[in-house]
């Protein structure tokens, strides 16, 4: 492993992700912390704030059970908003493909970009396109940027853990990154597995109704469900005990991952939110979800236990803790 | 030529990526036309506009004379803001990198946008950073999405050309295409030709003290001069006259497009504007691009002469008339 090369491991979302934004990409950029952690950048302009986002879709392959680069690209996006607390505005696309991309593929990755943003009431206002020769990019890869504003004054973001609050997640854990590697190896059809991607803009707005309650949002991507709740412990220096035996997972996701050894905490979501809320509103929050179709199997599955500098514990199911932690290495590339 | 695949030519910024953006990707994605012709969109959201741009860089090679990847993206997505007179707010980054890319590299091409940045006094507030594995993308390519606000009411745009405006140009054509084309076959050192790569925001500034005398303005960047004056002429339904004695050229510009056979005038430029302006305004105009540094060389360069379909034509050094048209293939691939 040479140190002055960039590894796949720094594209995971986990931890030498984490590493290569802090001692290198955020230094170089910016002499603010860009973004931070946070799913988007808050803009304040001329009295009002606005979210800003982009992200860039590599994911193999292109089309897998639940949707293609295309929706997925606009729903990440749009999420990456939601999570400020933002209602998206409008998005761009930026298309490379490679040299003999075949048009229909190409018509039909746009016509689900398109229906995804409608379904989302979000529109796609601007875009790029680029042709490099054969080889030079894998088929096709796609980013989205976003714009969102503000409908309210509440200020949501990653720093804002507090010991007491509840933490929920809207459904079940790792279906898009179990539903892509079943893709990849050709395991589409015994496991029935699809992809979660989903724009939860919606569902944000009705979590919304219950306004200062809501402390953070985050959706859980690359890295899955601890990269992400470790950035947040970090972030708000608390400790945040997950409860094992409250974890909603699909029955095949759970066999998936038993068998190939993986660990669904560090499996990719797209189409699910964390909310960390205040306790005196997490059942009210937990109805208002399975009260919305991308919430319906919406559990409580731990609390913020205590202050500390950022750590993840999880009391199992025979009744030990365990510390969890960011994912180390990569497991599986080009997941989105 | 298999009309079922994606081209090259459709990335040329070309007739071919006309008739891609025109058959295919704008109705899949938009009810609307995207932002047409324009180089950025312009949304409207409570009461006020704000423009929107997005490109990706796929340049090859990576650094060349006159700058690299990271500063043309940072300039490119801030012209395509200032080309719709907006003063550009804040800038997202999007990397795609390949396993084993240097970290060296990596730190060069990140300083070398934060400069591009803090010299045109935009932020670089929001990132995404994604490794694919090594051969699925050449390197790096990098994705900068961009939002401007509007100091004021004007209306900028592709279809304000008039019958009597002037067209003028900021500076010498074709010094980017032709510095990549040198870097890629080595004869940088025998050319000395660098990049025009700049921001113009500062420039366009200058120039909006004319306020409405203002009607269009565009960086003739992939398709060069020729292809975007055809978009404006079309756009606007006009013919526009160009003076072949009143374009500005380096020697050395001239002279390896005469040696390969390259029409100068479908060769990008990165750091130059088309400004089509009222008559009586454009010597004051002239005059203010004559005291920036980056309109020094600025020249008027020919009339709207007509009102018809979308034409341009040149009078030749020897007093004859020829039609320009857009780049019809590929001339140049990854220019930018």
């Amino acid at each position: 492993m040479d140190k002055d090369l960039i590894l796949l491991g720094h594209g995971s979302g986990g931890k030498l992700s984490h590493q290569l934004l802090d001692d290198l990409i955020i230094p170089a950029l910016s002499a603010i912390p860009l973004s931070g952690q946070n799913d988007a950048a808050v803009v304040e302009h001329d009295g009002r704030r606005l979210a800003f986002t982009t992200d860039s879709y590599v994911v193999d392959p292109i089309f897998f059970p639940g949707g293609n680069i295309g929706d997925l690209a606009v729903n990440g996006t749009i999420n990456d908003l939601a999570m400020m607390g933002a209602a998206p505005l409008c998005l761009s696309v930026g298309l490379i493909m490679e040299e003999g991309f075949s048009r229909k593929e190409l018509a039909a990755i746009l016509a689900s970009m398109r229906k995804a943003a409608d379904l989302a009431g979000v529109r796609i206002v601007t875009g790029d396109t680029k042709v490099v020769p054969r080889g030079k990019v894998d088929r096709i890869y796609i980013n989205t940027s976003g714009i969102g504003f503000f409908a309210h004054d509440l200020q949501i973001n990653g720093c804002r853990a507090e010991q007491g609050d509840k933490v929920i997640i809207s459904g079940t854990i790792g279906d898009h990154g179990i539903a892509i590697l079943a893709a990849r190896e050709g395991l589409e059809l015994e496991t029935g597995i699809e992809s979660d991607s989903a724009a939860l803009n919606g569902l944000v707005l009705e979590l919304l109704k219950e306004g200062d309650a809501i402390h953070v949002l985050r959706d859980p991507t690359r890295g899955g469900v601890a990269t992400t709740l470790k950035e947040i412990a970090v972030q708000s220096r608390v400790t945040i005990q997950l409860q094992e035996a409250e974890l909603p997972f699909k029955a095949a996701v759970k066999g998936v991952c038993a068998v190939l050894g993986l660990d669904p905490l560090h499996v990719a979501n797209e189409g699910k939110l964390l909310a960390i809320v205040a306790a005196e509103a997490a059942e009210r929050l937990l109805a208002r979800m399975h009260n919305h179709p991308l919430g319906a199997e919406a559990a409580i599955i731990g609390t913020v236990s205590g202050v500390s500098d950022g750590r993840v514990q999880m009391e199992t199911v025979v009744g030990g803790v365990r510390a969890v932690e960011m994912l180390a290495g990569e497991q599986l590339p080009r997941i989105c």
